[in-house]
């Protein structure tokens, strides 16, 4: 059941106090696994995928049916700073895109058997530039959280989220650098492909954009809303709403990660539903996903958003819950077991 | 078309003119790929699979939707050497396994949408003994080779071949240290469990059969006779028979690329239709890629073989040409390219 959302106190509450695993289902498939026709171990990760989705699921012999992919878009002041290689008229025409099927997403989505829904967020109503004033009012940020909570399909059983917006990997490394410590270079890369000019603008505008907004000792959620914006804080919502609905996630690349972060701030235990879909190409997503505690199930070099490399990914998860719910054991099979 | 496979040098002369890429699919493919609605290079490896994939079905914008998963199972007269921790009976349990649906391949294949085969060669005659003769007589390596030489659906537009047989990685190993320099226990892992008692045993038999084999400079087909097996041999054969019919090939682990490496010892070129699915947890199966100058597309600490693998990496390359040929261009969608 999804609690209401009527101002961030909700979430922050439902964070506090947000359900885990199912121990009974996780054991149980445990279990279950340890009496399939394989050496112990010798599907490796796999293993480990199926006994998860089995404890978030709260059955120990899953299967994975419908998979949702959620693409949110938004535009953002600070491109005002000049830190794309891409204009910001592209985010329209991308969503446009993905409206007729034409992206990378929408493939992947395809092949991995999975709804896919897009939410456009006030695309001529761009963010405030984050060097002169917070991205988002609480009002603005409440909004686009909320599209993100509520786009959720409660019988989706695995859910990634992606995004979709000029300007936003200089919001997500503001936000890294927020969060974290290190430098603002630390955080900061070539997006969607910056030179090395606009690599030391954009770790400006971080910089500065860091330095405005943190020196009150915000929480993760006034960093979003500060830093982000709409895409990020719906992603947020996504994810956060997912808990709530016991719908495991796959993260996307360093922009969804960002976003999640900012969750994971309020409660350390808030991305215990999800994994990693994929270690992006974009420089920081390493050492954030080091920062987030998640391995991430592919490294391919992509460097796309859109949730494409979480989308990439649902059908690893698919073939790890398929083996571990199909397969037969020992004892069905007549096989000695060592 | 398939060539006939009458004797050994047949397979020799086969693979010293074996056919290469199509230049021009492959060149219209790479100019196709530029022209997505995506920043240059931002699928990261998915481009490279994908331009590669069309190269090699002569088509710029290919489609998968064939792809067939073929399962050799032989029994080794090694295991006499107590070489492995399960007993040979399973050999033959486990083909009834994949035939009744039972194993995790057969998960793994349906999950990819592939047709599975199983053949099972000769399991009631062990190869033999290889620290006590050659495995396979030439006309037994003969036999094997053509089980998988014309096992290859014409049809199918992927392969994934895979084994079962209680003692292969004894041999894999041995093959490995007879192609390759360095000491038996560089290529000599815990196959499906051993102990530490048990691994240097392993060693030991895979130094005496290397020593006993390899005086007089055999090529990569006589190593594959006489240390390997019969469903390495039917690999071999299988993967053969792919570069006649223009059918791309995902290697699966250290068994596979053992039996693979035979092919690329007698032609350095052999192999180049095929590419790695995953990195395997058996120990030396990172340096054997390196040997063969493959990256493995997954690394998740599969040990299993059977293929698992390999069809575990179907979706991905899926993906990658899913992409490819389903995105619209920056002039069809109406998006400005940066």
């Amino acid at each position: 059941m999804l609690p209401d959302l009527n101002d961030l106190n909700d979430l922050r509450n439902f964070l506090a106090t947000s359900p885990g695993a199912d121990a009974a289902s996780r054991q149980a498939a445990s279990e279950r696994n340890g009496q399939l026709t394989k050496p112990p171990g010798a599907l490796g990760r796999l293993e480990d995928l199926a006994i998860w989705y089995a404890g978030w699921r709260g059955d120990a012999r899953p299967q994975i049916k419908a998979p949702q992919v959620i693409v949110f878009a938004g535009n953002h002041g600070v491109t005002a700073q000049g830190v794309s290689a891409f204009p910001a008229e592209v985010t329209v025409q991308m969503v446009a895109n993905f409206q007729h099927g034409g992206a990378a997403i929408n493939q992947l989505a395809r092949s991995a058997g999975a709804r896919m829904d897009v939410h456009a967020l006030d695309l001529d109503r761009p963010t405030a530039d984050f060097t002169q004033a917070a991205a988002m009012s609480d009002g603005e940020f409440l909004v686009a959280l909320r599209t993100g909570w509520t786009s959720v399909d409660p019988a989706a059983d695995l859910l990634v989220v992606g995004e979709m917006g000029i300007g936003n990997t200089t919001s997500a490394a503001a936000i890294c650098h927020a969060l974290f410590d290190g430098a603002a270079a630390d955080w900061t890369g070539r997006g969607t492909g910056v030179d090395d000019a606009g690599l030391q603008n954009k770790t400006r505008v971080v910089a500065e954009g860091v330095a405005r907004h943190t020196a009150d000792g915000p929480d993760g959620l006034d960093i979003l809303a500060r830093l982000g914006g709409r895409e990020l804080a719906a992603m947020a919502g996504a994810i956060a709403a997912a808990r709530a609905l016991r719908i495991p996630v796959i993260l996307d690349g360093f922009i969804c990660c960002a976003a999640a972060a900012c969750l994971q701030a309020v409660n350390a235990t808030a991305l215990d539903h999800a994994i990693a879909g994929h270690q992006s190409a974009e420089g920081a997503h390493s050492e954030l996903l080091t920062r987030l505690g998640k391995t991430p199930l592919l490294s391919l070099g992509l460097r796309l958003g859109e949730g494409s490399g979480g989308a990439l990914a649902i059908n690893i998860l698919k073939s790890a819950v398929a083996c571990h719910s199909g397969m037969a054991t020992f004892a069905e099979a007549g096989v000695a077991d060592g």
